[in-house]
């Protein structure tokens, strides 16, 4: 809270504040997010490292040629950087690290200031010049200064920190669940759908609710308040906010999406510390942001062939600067979908197959649920379920029959992925196979993400969303169980948490019979019931019976899950971002919901009439939800648990499971 | 969790089922809510008490005369009712409390069963007999079975729950903070407009962000799942849940709003436990619902000459039925708006001068901020500040022309309150007098609300809303500080939690400019920057600056507050549940925003054009948006805040507040 104190310090600059344009403070489209100033320094200012994490260093002299910011568009070429730790003298960034000055890299690229210049199709040109630094690391905890001098005169100060590491580690095994796109409000309407109230007392609970320790993390984007799943999911394993779209990187400005300053993750951590073994588990497709960002370096999330290439090997013939002395190693357990990225053909490395790298590193490669529970657990396995996403929860278990006719088997035989594992399946799973491959102390690490909650709240399918988020908290409490089991539970940490929301809410009750008999829009929002008219959870009681206070049922699917998902009275739920559409409040029983379909002038609510249209709040070019800014919750058990209580930066996350781990050094 | 174990036997009662037509389910509206059988017990099952708690008891027994649940219309007047602790026999209700029997009440009342018969005007008659116990008690902790047998051979039963209080108390004083209508995604909102982060990092953090303990408590009523205020204070200062509309009373079926089966509050506990002053502060007109519920008892918070009369005396002449051995006798200290309700007119008790009543109890009476700093600390003190709600801490603040030209004086006289004080002001002085009025070990007991987050949300106006936050976040800031200063900080409890939420959440930026300069609705929405385009706040920068990554701005307002209010980049943000209206944006600098325009056919998005337009979700017959569903987060700091981590139902905020104090007891 230093800077606080500045404020007498903060009001003299003010009154030295050249008032520049407006066009100059834009926010939609940015010259480089996290650089303000003509010359940048990567890792930028603010940052904090973990003892002995590795990180390139990237800086960046910027000459724009044209717009609000033109120069005479030579950028500096004799720039220098230097470090100082603490009150120390700033030491030549060659010295300080021992290493020699790379050659000048020199680039052009282009940006709109804001959306009048993008309707007129007006660029600002931006000459670069450049240096980047690979692969070096602070060991010493304390406060650096790492300052860029430039432009004869002009400097920017990177300010970081090294946090100093525990004493000693706490846990053994570490279990990091991530709900995608989960947040509070749709905790509780799943409880609300999944859990039975007797007035208004909970006769049981979400597993998530009986946590240990609850904490509440914020999520925003290193240059944006709003984040994506790859920029946040950097934050929760490095300990470094980055840019939408970015993994394991700090976005540059050159084109190439390899050569971005990178930073080593929780996964890569752990593999050079311990050389225990590492799980990463997921219903999305295994190269999406989040179980892909364990092991990835990338400017683009989009590169699904580099991900999956860096979950096998641990340095990358992709590009010379990813040569990068960690990495994954080959993670021990790989589970999910995308099989677009194993089948030979456009979304494989080099088109080649895949499944035989594995293969070819000792990998067992399997296909389904049955080869899920009989495989060995001594070995490193792949199991790839289907291409794309894997199946939902109430896909399989609810409405089976949308799992066929999807030619999505995840062989390229162009069958039906129909035995498809659930995250419960493949988590107990992953937990066996990396309790085996542990030798004596090394203990494991595992990611397993609930990735379609995230998903199905894009396409406004809340019914989908929630079946996936009940699907996370029934597999948090199985691997509570299991851990339990096997001897493990005491020294595990398990971390459940979220790496963005979406504002998602539920406002009332929907009589979906009296909306359907209703033939104006507006009449049929007259079927919503709020406040005393929003009644009590039908979901929990068997269709067509009186409330029965004192029964607690339970559907085919067990506890913990709806009785009924098509009740006549359904929760009514929105949020305040979203495409035009159309809205009947009913789940959608013949798979996941298509919340718009294209026209002339972007997208619109599809038919059928038998909804009310709901203008959009978002761009028309928008089809879908996008992500908000609350914080989001963290619930933790276990061994160093109890470090993941109250309100802190997503970024914290990392360090606290490090801690528990005991990752960082302090000496080489 | 005992329930869950029941399965097999919840199967097996499921058989016995008998399937009734559907719309005996009805959830819009429905016979009695904490009553599905005929046969009604009021505390209903499920209820706690704190031991020694007072409470009454109220049996119904219904007759519906016509609709899904037809019988001959007679209801069984030869009911019994008796009470069963732990595994002991069922002792007859008059003999188990010493209370004579009552003479036999007999109503009729009607409803719709659901929307359908609601349009078909087709309403249902109940008949019904009915008894009530008033003011019993029970001190023994455990288990108790309270068994109503009617109609010869039915019965209802009710689990009640007597909690075992601690043996010793922990906090001297308590002061809890309610921010109406507050959510997490509200807080994160406030701290990205009034805390400046450079590189993703807080230079600054919410006070809320500090304190010692996080929770989330579930707002969900007892009859349906979105709550409103009153039965939401119902259960934070009562440890009961009750029905919409109802304060500190369950809803029976009667007409009469006084004659509902009452219990006591914190309030009233604390006083009659501790003799020690009571404060009660909100920028809501002190009649509503919030304030209300410490000391009134009434199936409708509408009944403000009733809610303010309870304030100052303990029994009532309102009805015999509120002649109840408790009360607040008095609040030491009342300071809010709705001097409707003591100015003599229609809206106060009985026509007559209801500051002339206070004053001849002994109170202080003051009118605006420069009295209420002077004012005497021994003395009780009623401070009304205008008429309605108070004004907003944007318009004092920032648009101080908003506050003229109301003729909302508090005396009136139809003047303006101008010289208004806010929840820092009131908080502050009040924490003076309950301090001057405690003699010693009493301690003393304040409720202080932010009402207008509540109030403003409703009403999409976004921007005071939050301003309404960051001014309880500054208030519980200037709180702690105060205390500290005084001595009693570490006697002092000290939770802020919410009643309810509302479903915003901020999804993006919006270029106002660009918003402004399109023509057409689909356009205006291009304006809306969603992830890497929603940019950084501009809300902590000098307006027309560039953004300058080491200068922290203070505005008008100090530190923790915005530095300007109306950037180009402003956030864009939404609900779930709105009623049509148009959006622009922009901050509704003339004063709080009117969402709506009445039509023909119900509530409209109003005029001006320079907005586009959203299609409701709510029926068209409401003006203003609704409570959502979602948890909302308790903070607390002091002796006792432990208590108050992890997830947990409203009603137990209640017993960790009246533990703390150590208000229950045992032995009568």
């Amino acid at each position: 809270m230093a800077l606080l104190q500045g404020g007498k310090l903060a009001l003299a600059s003010l009154l030295f504040l050249t008032p520049l344009i407006d066009i100059a403070m834009g926010q939609t489209f940015r010259r480089l997010g996290t650089c303000p100033t003509l010359g940048c320094v990567f890792p930028p200012d603010q940052i904090d490292f973990l003892a002995g994490q590795l990180f390139d260093i990237r800086l960046e002299v910027h000459a724009p040629t044209n717009g609000t910011e033109a120069t005479n568009g030579v950028p500096d070429e004799n720039f220098t950087f230097c470090i100082q730790k603490g009150n120390g003298v700033c030491v030549d960034v060659t010295r300080f690290f021992g290493v020699r000055d790379p050659s000048l890299e020199k680039w052009t690229f282009t940006y709109y200031e804001d959306l009048f210049a993008r309707d007129a199709e007006q660029l600002t040109g931006v000459n670069v010049a450049s240096k980047a630094y690979r692969a070096v690391t602070l060991h010493e905890p304390g406060s650096y200064r790492a300052i860029l001098k430039y432009n004869g005169g002009a400097q920017t100060v990177a300010n970081w920190v090294v946090r100093r590491p525990p004493a000693r580690r706490t846990a053994k095994n570490v279990l990091f669940f991530i709900g995608d796109g989960m947040t509070q409000a749709m905790i509780t309407a799943a409880r609300l759908i999944g859990h039975k109230s007797i007035n208004g007392k909970y006769q049981s609970l979400m597993q998530l609710d009986q946590m240990d320790a609850l904490g509440l993390q914020m999520t925003h984007s290193i240059d944006s308040f709003i984040t994506d799943s790859a920029n946040s999911a950097t934050a929760l394993y490095t300990g470094k906010k980055s840019s939408v779209d970015a993994l394991n990187v700090f976005a540059d400005s050159s084109e190439d999406h390899f050569d971005d300053p990178k930073f080593e993750t929780i996964a890569e951590l752990f593999r050079r510390r311990t050389g225990g073994p590492i799980g990463i588990v997921s219903t999305a497709y295994i190269a999406d942001a989040t179980p892909g960002g364990l092991c990835a370096h990338t400017r683009s999330r989009d590169e699904y062939e580099a991900v999956v290439h860096e979950f096998l090997y641990n340095t990358s013939a992709i590009s010379p600067t990813l040569d990068w002395p960690t990495g994954c190693r080959g993670a021990d357990v790989i589970f999910g979908g995308g099989a677009e990225q194993f089948i030979p053909g456009s979304g494989s490395p080099n088109g080649t197959d895949f499944y035989k790298a594995f293969e070819s590193e000792g990998y067992q490669v399997i296909y389904n649920n049955t080869q899920l529970k009989t495989v060995d657990n001594n070995k490193k396995t792949l199991g790839i379920f289907s291409t794309s996403n894997l199946a939902k929860w109430l896909d399989r278990n609810v409405y089976p029959d949308n799992l066929k006719g999807l030619k999505n088997s995840p062989t390229g035989d162009q069958g039906d992925a129909v035995d498809q594992p659930g995250l419960k399946d493949m988590t107990l799973k992953a937990i066996d196979i990396l309790q085996a491959r542990t030798r004596r102390d090394q203990g494991w690490f595992m990611m397993s993400e609930a990735a379609s909650i995230d998903k199905m709240m894009h396409a406004l399918d809340y019914d989908r969303a929630l079946g996936e988020l009940l699907e996370l908290d029934d597999t948090v409490r199985a691997s509570i169980a299991h851990l339990k089991k096997i001897g493990e539970l005491e020294n595990t940490l398990i971390v459940v948490t979220a790496d963005h929301g979406h504002g998602f809410d539920v406002f009332g009750s929907a009589d979906t019979q009296y909306l359907a008999a209703q033939t104006t829009d507006r009449r049929k929002r007259d079927a919503v019931g709020i406040y005393e008219g929003s009644g009590l959870s039908e979901y929990t009681v068997s269709p067509g019976s009186t409330p029965d206070n004192h029964t607690i049922l339970f559907g085919a699917q067990g506890p913990h899950f709806p009785v009924q998902w098509t009740p006549r009275y359904t929760f009514a739920a929105g949020f305040g971002a979203v495409p035009d559409h159309r809205e009947s409040y009913i789940g959608n029983a013949g798979g996941p919901r298509n919340p718009t379909t294209r026209g002339e002038d972007g997208y619109f609510g599809p038919r059928p009439e038998d909804r009310f249209e709901i203008h959009g709040t978002l761009p028309g070019s928008t089809s879908q939800g996008v992500h908000s800014l609350q914080d989001v919750p963290v619930y933790a058990t276990g061994p160093g648990a109890a470090s993941f209580r109250g309100v802190y930066n997503s970024v914290d996350i990392f360090f606290k499971i490090a801690d528990a781990l005991a990752l960082g050094r302090t000496k080489d």
